[in-house]
């Protein structure tokens, strides 16, 4: 046993989960370990990998969030000598609402025998997008009834949320509704293995299931109207406790600590979703800093002291990031996604070759000859909603667009319009949260893509005309729930008192600055407006060619 | 000698040209020789490699022209072992306008010392679009005016026709123009060749010059308008009389039976355009039946007792077809460029394996793949405008789109997409038609996608809701050329007494019908109002995005 204190910060993303060691003085990241998810995500197939899903669905498995607390965070230990004894707290953050339904002593309906079988036992992941006529069905029900909380949601409701997701499972497998004793997003899921307790965090309650303190949930009279069998949803099936995000959920268990090799003992901090917890990993602390955590998809943060109504944004949450701000989520839905369709399907040939000959992957290539190109050159325009819009639409329903090909058309001149498309998503959600009062000052980009691609990062930064901010932390929601591990784990115990002296010392940004170049950001502001049009021509509803194309594919799939 | 007579037809097509020796008496064709143009179509450089052309430009080189003559004639005579004695006739067809400057005796300027390096001094190609300035003045000029002409021409002037291409050549290379002794058509040019007299054909004068019978050309008053340099355009630069299609433009000269082994005296035929030429070819004869000659672009022709204005056309010209009717001409700038620009630079590399592996050709994997696909049910929907749009909106400033994609778009997806606007263009184009009172009652088909891909005219059928009969030559245009030639020499050297008469002994149909399948047919009804609503909201100026990122486009380029 040494003076030294560490934290354990275990972030679980889409594809994976991985663990960061890290020492509380200065957050200085000793060893991280990843497991990808040996199911990944089941979007054509159940587990079986011959009974097919239907269109949009997008399932996990639980086993596999269990498999990377049991790997990874003895992998951490192992790696670094660090004696279990220093590890005064452990955090974790989660994709959300990534929901399941479990028994009451929490295990999940799919693992056994009798649901194995049944698609709407497992884990719905935040893409799974069947739940939309749900989703649909609820804003138009919340609007007829003047729910005046629909106000900090943008006025719309996500499929990716939680009681879409539910009502889909009432719905279409209503014996799995049934014998469920509670809905429970992974993240809640993961703390409760961790430390026995069944506690439900504010961050995803708030963002995700319409939760706000004081007030709690929307009323049983609104769940009634939506179906009579939803009525006692709250209690019957989501009775645990609403817990502060930056509190202590619990300490780990004996269960817990032969699975992780951590001490019994370790301070739980309370569940906190991926994107959320990121912000104090870069030492954010207060409003008008935006923060994009560029992925697979992007989810932007951000902090005012004030609400405001803003149309389209995924969430306004007191408290919801930090304490004492009123915390704004918007999102795209598809970023990093739309680059890998496009570098996986439909690199030609020839670019296979020459990556191989020189000993790089295809999609360096293809940034390679995407980066060469002078903006407004390639002529192609591009709306970046191959999975959607989450903001500023709330449509899932939305899909893709390319415009301007002629026969001289390159794959990178297409790559590079949706690199392109994906910045002005950004650009129109910054506005839409400034013309709406929320100011955006400064901007910070976490996540894959502000690490390892400074080709878009560029265009970000000439796009939106901000100088772009980067996370010291190549695992930056790792770091955060590490923060709030320390948090948790409090002074006396060797952490901090709260989450923004934690952040203060344990909060990391890069020296890389992104600067817009002035001569590009003419171009794209012409750009932008033409991105603008399409935006709003085939996003509100003037013409929907997407939303009917998508009927009919529907249709089409089923003859 | 014998009693057998025979005709040669020389179709002169975008990359290459093609020689068919006919039987007289039955169409039969007993041999055929093509030459690829060895410099094929200069889009991106001179003739020296090197130096770069601005984009939107397409030359070619008239010796290549001359090598098909000099190579093709002569095998398919050695093929056969026919004996020039025995050869009453040859045809010519070409792409048009397809026009060179020349000298007074022929020879074109690009061939002398002097001129090698100017681009203007070159053949400019069909698809020169770079002429658009010109042809959307020519446009403006001719409506200010009032020119009553312009009707004829679905009241929009095209940058593929003559005089655009006339005036840019003025315009950017002045000398160019007064040097030239005339501006002609390279199907005249090979009449000329071949007969030793200049003469310019009525088809490619009515059609792409708005000459007629009676009037003549536009008035001089119109091209000062233009121009005061333009003013003697027709005295000084097209003063060649005028032939009508159908008759004989004068007999091969002793240079020119040096250069094909045809006999001197040999008929020669008026020169005609590619697509014109085919409609004897299927036995086609009077109005209502349209042919669709559809290969890497398509062009429409049909005709009609009476004259009615049509918009968006491509030229309505009496007798422009066959002698008696008013022949209506359509076009679509870019078919099989679509598919051949997707399998090109869009096939991944596995699909490329899975090819060789099984010994075929990419394009034929992607149509398996595109075949096994229901209508609909990818969800994508686009518009057929890489190559600008010819009818009905006559733009070729248009561009490509592509709407609809997901992440789990497929490759065969987007190209299945891509042929089914193409077929959508042909819709079109017929409801226009039918819309300004002028009947299409039947279709038919010929050109290279109509013999090789079954797969394109299923869809042709499903979403035109009509039968198509198929030609029965492989090689059409070059058959209609030897029909031509067969009533160039007339009855009494064992041809025939007119177009007519040649046609119905000479011209074939295939036994291969192609039927609507009524399932398709509702879908593609619905798939086609989507396109429709995007063809007139992007093709009609409610929305110039397209306009203007090739503007945006061309700016970048120049910086």
């Amino acid at each position: 046993m040494t003076d030294k204190k560490y934290t354990v910060g275990v972030d679980f993303g889409t594809l994976s989960g991985r663990a960061v060691l890290v020492d509380v003085a200065n957050g200085e990241e000793l060893a991280s370990s990843t497991l990808n998810y040996p199911h990944a995500v089941m979007d054509a197939f159940m587990p079986d990998g011959v009974t097919p899903l239907p269109p949009d669905w997008a399932l996990q498995h639980p086993q596999d969030y269990l498999d990377v607390l049991s790997t990874t965070i003895p992998a951490v230990l192992a790696e670094t000598g660090v004696s279990p004894d220093d590890v005064i707290g452990v955090g974790i953050d989660f994709t959300a609402s990534t929901l399941m339904p479990v028994y009451r002593h929490g295990t999940p309906l799919c693992l056994t025998e009798r649901y194995k079988n049944e698609p709407h036992a497992y884990v719905k992941l935040w893409k799974h997008h069947a739940a939309q006529s749900y989703a649909n069905r609820m804003t138009d029900i919340a609007k007829e009834r003047g729910e005046m909380w629909l106000n900090r949601y943008g006025g719309k409701i996500s499929s990716e949320w939680t009681f879409p997701k539910i009502w889909q499972t009432l719905d279409e497998a209503p014996e799995v509704y049934r014998e469920a004793d509670a809905f429970v997003e992974a993240a809640d899921w993961i703390v409760w293995q961790l430390c026995g307790e069944s506690t439900r965090n504010s961050c995803s309650a708030g963002y995700k299931a319409f939760y706000c303190k004081g007030e709690g949930y929307p009323s049983k009279d609104f769940f009634r109207a939506l179906d009579p069998r939803l009525g006692g949803v709250i209690e019957d099936k989501m009775n645990a406790p609403v817990r502060s995000i930056g509190g202590c959920a619990g300490y780990v268990t004996e269960a817990a600590s032969a699975l992780t090799g951590l001490k019994v003992g370790t301070a739980v901090a309370v569940a906190n979703v991926d994107a959320h917890v990121t912000v104090p990993a870069l030492g954010i602390d207060g409003p008008g800093k935006m923060l994009a955590i560029m992925g697979t998809s992007t989810c932007h943060m951000l902090m005012d002291r004030t609400a405001h109504t803003v149309p389209g944004m995924c969430g306004m949450v007191e408290g919801g990031i930090l304490p004492g701000f009123f915390g704004y989520e918007a999102g795209q839905s598809c970023v990093g996604d739309h680059f890998a369709w496009f570098v996986d399907r439909f690199t030609p040939a020839t670019y296979v070759s020459e990556a191989e000959a020189r000993g790089i992957f295809p999609m360096q290539l293809m940034v390679e000859k995407a980066a060469a190109l002078k903006p407004g050159e390639s002529g192609i325009l591009a709306l970046d909603w191959w999975n959607g819009n989450r903001s500023v639409l709330v449509d899932a329903a939305l899909s893709g667009l390319f415009l301007g090909m002629s026969l001289q058309t390159r794959p990178e001149e297409m790559f590079r319009a949706l690199v392109e498309a994906t910045a002005f998503g950004t650009r129109k959600i910054i506005e839409t949260f400034r013309s709406n009062g929320v100011p955006v000052n400064e901007l910070y980009a976490a996540g894959g893509i502000s690490q390892k691609d400074p080709f878009t990062m560029q265009i970000y930064a000439d796009v939106t005309g901000m100088e772009i901010r980067i996370s010291g932390s190549k695992q930056a929601p790792a770091l955060g729930s590490a923060i709030f591990a320390a948090a948790a784990a409090g002074e006396e115990a060797g952490g901090y008192a709260d989450v923004f002296d934690a952040a203060k010392r344990m909060g990391k940004l890069s020296e890389r600055i992104y600067r817009p170049c002035p001569e590009n950001q003419t171009i794209y502001d012409r750009l932008y407006v033409e991105y603008d049009l399409l935006h709003e021509y085939f996003g509100r509803g003037e013409n929907n060619v997407m939303k009917r194309l998508r009927a009919l594919r529907a249709e089409a799939k089923m003859q």
